[in-house]
């Protein structure tokens, strides 16, 4: 008999399919493979490709937009919002509308065009994380914007249309539908109990066990009770916060590591498998706050999404997450 | 400048690309092509192939499961949900959870494999419409489902896993989540203006003009102000109907009109793209009410949808719906 299974923190049901669940093998099919072939705008040597670029790290020498940086940040070539302008919100009839004012950068994760995210050393992915962060602040300075929402699409399947692996980063001038619904929710939850409902979560899934995947003095990776899709998976701070950019500096490293572990163990199970990842933080101006738990949300992309999802925001999943859970846990990599 | 557009009945924002808008030019890659190899289960001769019929329509002699029917609903062989059980109800600390009881059934909408839906007569289209009908109608009656969900994947990138051309209906103990959102936000522009929101939002496209696709005696087909897909269309009856399956009967003869000549210039423009179309009707037991106006979402597959539209709920989209609505309109088929 198939499960509905309600998300607490969306007040979203989905169907998991227990009878004939979905293993990892019934999913390997398009492995992310790294062509290397054409000119890549990423690459060393290629930085007139880009937008002039707004920061770089680990560059001993050299002046702005020259080689030798471990990470390198530039405006979006084809961004998706403009950064000048004013909102102008108007109404149109029954109608809202504003400019599409915001800012859509690239975070090219390391010069090695071979390399994956999983690939590159913990410290290497700390300064990617460091990179998230310091460009989250400074976009914070924006009157103009509400939102910082930074995500990551590898592999094409996923929708990458570049392969050099990078994240992104957008600045909003509105919050996000699904964020908007989790703040809602865990706000109510705090007004009831006076507890953040992740960290409740949390305590729960420690408890239980058979959702974690993975743990470490500041971290957890689980699968979630009522995921959307086969090995979706949350990666959580241990303890309350808020905001992802105002986390003590340690903790990026302890993330760092983390997500590293998680990545290389996805690959083993699912054989290099495309993914989307998003982190979900708070708000600008509502950053402190006990309600809302900052986290990782990580998509690997397995499965075609039909017209009863995309209708409906009601998903059906052919892979519990108790399964997920544990073949990542007892993945060796 | 791109524009941050706000559905009014499901409060979600979208991003629409108006400076380098893509045009059907851009998107023609992936036609429906039928190979119309192997064996189909849902050929005449082949009905024993599938789970025993619900009902077939058409077939002037010969017995249940047997050829000769020009529409024909089977159970899914692989149903996302079990007829059989109870809910059963309960918790898990914060989580909930129920059996995952309902109906899903496959309505063939022709006997002829090479067909599609939008190349079927009008009188056949009619036919397959009211095979939905007549299939809500009958699985309203059991007391344990509160929303019937009628679908359809076609094309492979859409999701479909048999290319003979088919709809699918599942019953839900639950309402799905982004009908939810609807019913809630038709409800409450309801108790402050005493009117449909979807009727006002008829009134005022139709003054517009530039989003109005195709109109009849009784529906309407436009793109709506803030689609989360190029070519995303909406189909409506003009007058207020807050439920699919209670329209008089005449008005499925007309809908099938509208959305046949939809179907064929969609083909026309895009070149047979995959497509989802999903219904929205009223829950069981709230079918007549004053402020939830059923329709049908059309979402044509041209695009990859990426990490940021999954984590987010938020859709960039590379066509203004006015774009569309001209190209539909203007189509010769």
């Amino acid at each position: 008999m198939p499960e509905l299974r309600k998300d607490p923190i969306t007040g979203r049901w989905v169907i998991i399919s227990t009878d004939r669940a979905k293993r990892p093998t019934d999913f390997l099919r398009q492995s992310v493979v790294i062509q290397g072939v054409g000119m890549c705008p990423f690459c060393p040597g290629n930085e007139s490709k880009t937008p002039p670029e707004i920061r770089a790290y680990g560059r001993s020498g050299g002046g702005l937009n020259s080689g030798g940086w471990s990470v390198r940040v530039v405006p979006n070539k084809f961004p998706a919002l403009g950064i000048e302008g004013s909102l102008d919100r108007e109404g149109e009839g029954l109608f809202d509308r504003m400019n599409g004012v915001g800012a859509h950068e690239v975070i090219v994760e390391t010069p090695n065009h071979k390399n994956t995210l999983a690939m590159l050393s913990e410290k290497s992915v700390e300064e990617v994380l460091g990179a998230y962060r310091d460009r989250m602040l400074d976009l914070k300075k924006d009157t103009r914007f509400r939102y910082l929402l930074l995500f990551k699409n590898h592999g094409e399947a996923a929708g990458a249309s570049l392969e050099h692996t990078h994240s992104q980063l957008i600045a909003l001038p509105i919050v996000p539908k699904r964020v908007q619904e989790e703040l809602e929710n865990s706000r109510k939850y705090f007004q009831q109990k006076e507890r953040c409902i992740f960290c409740d979560m949390i305590r729960q899934e420690i408890e239980t066990g058979s959702r974690v995947i993975l743990e470490n003095d500041a971290f957890i990776a689980l699968a979630p009770y009522a995921p959307r899709f086969p090995f979706e998976t949350w990666i959580l701070p241990r303890a309350h916060s808020s905001a992802y950019e105002n986390m003590p500096a340690e903790q990026y490293g302890s993330l760092a590591g983390l997500l590293r572990e998680f990545l290389r163990r996805l690959d083993a199970v699912l054989a290099f498998p495309a993914y989307n990842y998003v982190i979900h933080t708070s708000p600008i101006g509502e950053e402190n706050n006990e309600h809302y738990h900052w986290h990782l949300e990580m998509m690997p992309k397995l499965t075609k999404v039909a017209g009863f999802e995309w209708g409906t925001g009601f998903y059906i999943n052919p892979t519990p997450p108790e399964e997920s859970a544990r073949f990542l846990r007892d993945a060796v990599v």
